[in-house]
């Protein structure tokens, strides 16, 4: 499976002090990412009407190199690992057309019911519509 | 009347290409502020149970100079303008203990029914309140 | 001429309290517009390496209607006013292919001189640039 | 040795569209903490003047419950682990005066020498200043 891909172009106000992305802002840059995956693999309008919602869990990311004014940045999103109860979805940042690593993350969710907060197990449509945004091995 | 005043401390995450606060992370600094003001002088938990928000209608900033790593800023509010259907709160920023002028703002809202997400007309209790919380004059 | 057009998809990282894209956050669209009209229009990176910079001095920004999850925002931008101290540039934010307004901007800023922070006239080169992105009077 | 302690109260503006903190914005609350830590535990202006900086190679948090509107987050910071390249920076989210763990971060990071972009071993004042503030074991 060919991962979603997102760019990203790096402005003044995504900088810090040290004139680097922030590290903050990697996790809008990472959820912009999940939104345009999510579009693309889901059917996030009939979960939103049967109350289903994501809740992350964990994000673990490793920051690799600064990223600076005016670089592009291309995010490749896909999910890597699917459970009975959570999931978790591999995002790498590499400079466009370079191959650098700049940042990757795993960020693990599960899928609640938007009333209870209760969370939903991953089977049936839902399991199906993240197999199919897989490319990596179900455990 | 004296004005509600709130201090924030400038941190690396506030800055941006230049080294100095981001013009878009002031907002969040003056609605830090406004939420401090509404807390001091506002029955907010109240309004929220009748179903009554805020809801900006301009922000008029003025950046006077610019705001550096460490410094702290001193965020004075007030309402300065009690109109009929809407009103204006006054933020004015200066560096504490200096009176350095940093930044000043204008920030007119209306209150809305957020049901119906109609503006509600600024009489009775709320009307009271904003008086209350103002110290120039009502047109 | 033709206003430099981006487009920005409403996110969940973008709303607040009420659901509505957080007035702060505009900012941040407003600022991601002009960097799109910089490079098309300008030569900023020769203007960067002359030491020359961006210094806004007020914005006023006017809030029309509430931006939702998931809908897409045009922005226009363009100079509206060529001063030989300040500029302003004017930016308008619709729901894209429905004309709906959702916010307008003023945005006047001077250029600087990055090492002494002293404003520059805009004369020369600089004016002419922001002369051939303004379609509006010049006074 | 006691946790430096930082609070933040949330605000509307750090919701989003599940009317939770969003994920990105702890990564700020994070960082706002380990500058409060930093400056009662480091001398980080001298630390600037030698042109010795901080940056993060990896956060690794966890999301236990959602944050609301108005509630009270009590953030404690330590050093949790000093190795001779890398030290790691536990941080503990709690509802203030209740316990309840909201968030918890380990965030690993390197020393570098601002001019040459190098790590800088941990050794010498620096280290002593993070051993101050550990309150585990070091390896």
């Amino acid at each position: 499976m060919i991962p979603s891909i997102t760019e990203i172009k790096v402005r003044g106000y995504h900088l810090d002090l040290y004139g680097h992305v922030n590290n903050a802002r990697y996790l809008e840059f990472l959820e912009e990412a999940r939104w345009s995956f999510a579009e693309e693999s889901l059917d996030i309008d009939e979960w939103q009407r049967r109350g289903i919602a994501f809740s992350v869990v964990n994000i673990n990311i490793n920051y690799r190199r600064p990223a600076f004014m005016g670089e592009v940045i291309e995010i490749r999103t896909w999910v890597s690992k699917l459970g009975n109860a959570s999931a978790t979805i591999r995002q790498e940042l590499v400079l466009k057309g370079k191959e650098t690593p700049v940042a990757d993350a795993d960020v693990t969710f599960v899928m609640i019911d938007a009333k209870t907060n209760k969370p939903i197990p991953l089977t049936g449509d839902i399991r199906a519509a993240f197999a199919a945004g897989q490319n990596q091995t179900v455990d």
